[in-house]
């Protein structure tokens, strides 16, 4: 019947966050058990430190390698790389070296699913500042990853709430720029990886608004021709290419008809478009997909939580989220 | 003590609409009756209408002038126009000619205003369709009072809802116009706009937030330098000026500021950064203002709503909300 269950590599997140305790929160709970193998990649002081700060009784076991992992034991299975000691960092405070660290455990995981034993990666919640500052030189995760793993052509951020996701025809670039990148061909990539990927996240027949870029919609082509130019021809054409998709409508109603149930996807023209709407939509309890590469990743929307680490008060329910939708994707693939 | 009340010239809306009715719910709920001298500008028939559409009794009577008002006597002072007969429209579809008519009635009262005997106009919905169909060729309404008030240099529509005011440096251009619209000027004008009116409105002190125009603010130049080379320092200057506003603010965290009233003002760079969020908080229970002219103009910010027209369930909150913020705008004019 279905093919075998998919491995995921759970990430702690940045030690120096609140990572390590939502983990261990639900690993002690058992979640995801039934729709994925588990297994922590990191360092078993960071897993007992997370243990210890969300007052749970966690039984792990090391392994040398996935391959050797016997996945009908007791215990969560752990890889112990042994290379974060919390011992060395202030809680609540970014690093660059842990955020070095962070980027190498995740190297580590990448070069694990590049070899076939992992088919997703979720990771709890990073600091990109010290990411960044620890010698990864990227402009987000997402670029990280899809250098990682030897990704060309289209890929993007998928932000998913409860209500609906979006997927961007631009991202992290100067506005003066984005502009001039609403092809027919970014445009036609993300309603795609839109399409696919919400489908592979379990819903048949995803309905899909595309966004204006201009106010009111280009009005008519008063303020502004890239709707009229570029963004209707290519929803009609991938409508009539059996994608379900409509548009342009304008951002100031896009988001209403998605709350309606209207649609299940969202394509933004550009970041803040977007941005705006989820952020205020409570896209802190959302999760964050690296969609269109060839490993899935996940994690949650919100940050490390620095003024509440080591209380054993952060809700680790974004990050079962991401974990869920990690396992639903990888599942796709494997079917 | 202080000076007279303000004369607010309330116009019915479009006859095709909900104005006249919400307008004579007000009216019979003798609205307003305490901050200003509040006269109907409009043709009797419609005022009629819009009584019986609403289900209330309503006492007006007609007067020739403004000037001729006995403000002492009971009953609604009307101006009637006469150029509005309900029988030629029919109600909840757009119609050109009662869009040429309700631009020939504000015409009319802007006239009124030049002369002195209006301080500040407000105005139930009106289709923009149809007032452009109608020949009155404006990009938008706010375009039209500037025209017709004879006013030059900067001013702007103001988005009032609840929790804080929005004010634009760019409005109904197109997004790739807009980007190079961003100049000190137009910022320094959009942040004093903000300043003036916040104050006029009843704010003391106002405190103002000015939005970035890049992803992240243009995370320290990488995304965009916008922030650095005109937003920053054109906010540290007004500041430095005694106006009480900070920035540049990345779109995505800016209005949760002004959620949590740490902002009464946020000034956003372009026309859909300040609508999206405005419109998923409710705007339609909002009040739009034409900011900065002569006259004051606010009107509610929803529209007709022809799928309810004549029912007598619209709600006549945000027009009444728009009529006090007129009679607010105008008295600190008198003053």
């Amino acid at each position: 019947m279905s093919a075998r269950l998919p491995t995921i590599g759970l990430m702690l997140g940045d030690v120096t966050g609140i990572g390590p305790e939502i983990c261990a929160k639900l690993l002690a709970a058992g979640a995801v058990r039934k729709d994925a193998q588990l297994a922590v990649i990191g360092d078993a002081r960071v897993l007992e430190l997370g243990a210890r700060d969300a007052g749970v009784e966690l039984a792990w076991r090391r392994y040398e390698t996935l391959e050797a992992i016997d996945w009908s034991r007791a215990g969560v299975p752990l890889i112990d790389l042994g290379n974060v000691d919390p011992a060395q960092f202030k809680r609540g405070a970014a690093s660059a070296e842990s955020g070095r660290l962070t980027g190498e455990t995740l190297k580590h995981m990448i070069d694990l699913a590049l070899a076939g034993h992992l088919d997703g990666i979720c990771f709890a919640p990073l600091n990109k500042g010290a990411l960044h500052q620890g010698g990864w030189k990227f402009q987000d995760e997402h670029q990280m990853f899809a250098q990682l793993t030897g990704h060309h052509g289209f890929f993007g951020e998928m932000n998913v709430i409860k209500e609906f996701s979006t997927f961007r025809v631009t991202s992290h670039v100067a506005l003066r720029e984005a502009v001039n990148m609403i092809t027919p061909e970014r445009i036609t990539a993300a309603i795609s990886l839109a399409h696919d990927t919400l489908r592979a996240a379990g819903q048949r027949a995803p309905r899909i608004a595309v966004a204006a870029l201009n106010p009111h919609g280009g009005e008519g082509g008063l303020f502004g021709d890239e709707e009229i130019r570029v963004i209707r021809p290519t929803v009609e054409k991938m409508r009539a290419g059996g994608i379900a998709c409509d548009g342009p409508i304008p951002s100031d109603t896009i988001f209403h008809k998605a709350l309606r149930g209207e649609y299940d996807g969202v394509v933004v023209m550009y970041h803040d478009q977007g941005q705006i709407a989820t952020k205020l939509l409570g896209f802190n309890k959302g999760v964050t997909v690296t969609a269109g590469l060839k490993t899935v990743f996940t994690t949650p929307a919100h940050g490390t939580a620095f003024d509440i680490v080591g209380q054993g008060k952060a809700d680790p329910g974004a990050l079962e989220h991401a974990l869920r939708l990690a396992a639903r994707l990888a599942a796709a693939r494997l079917h």
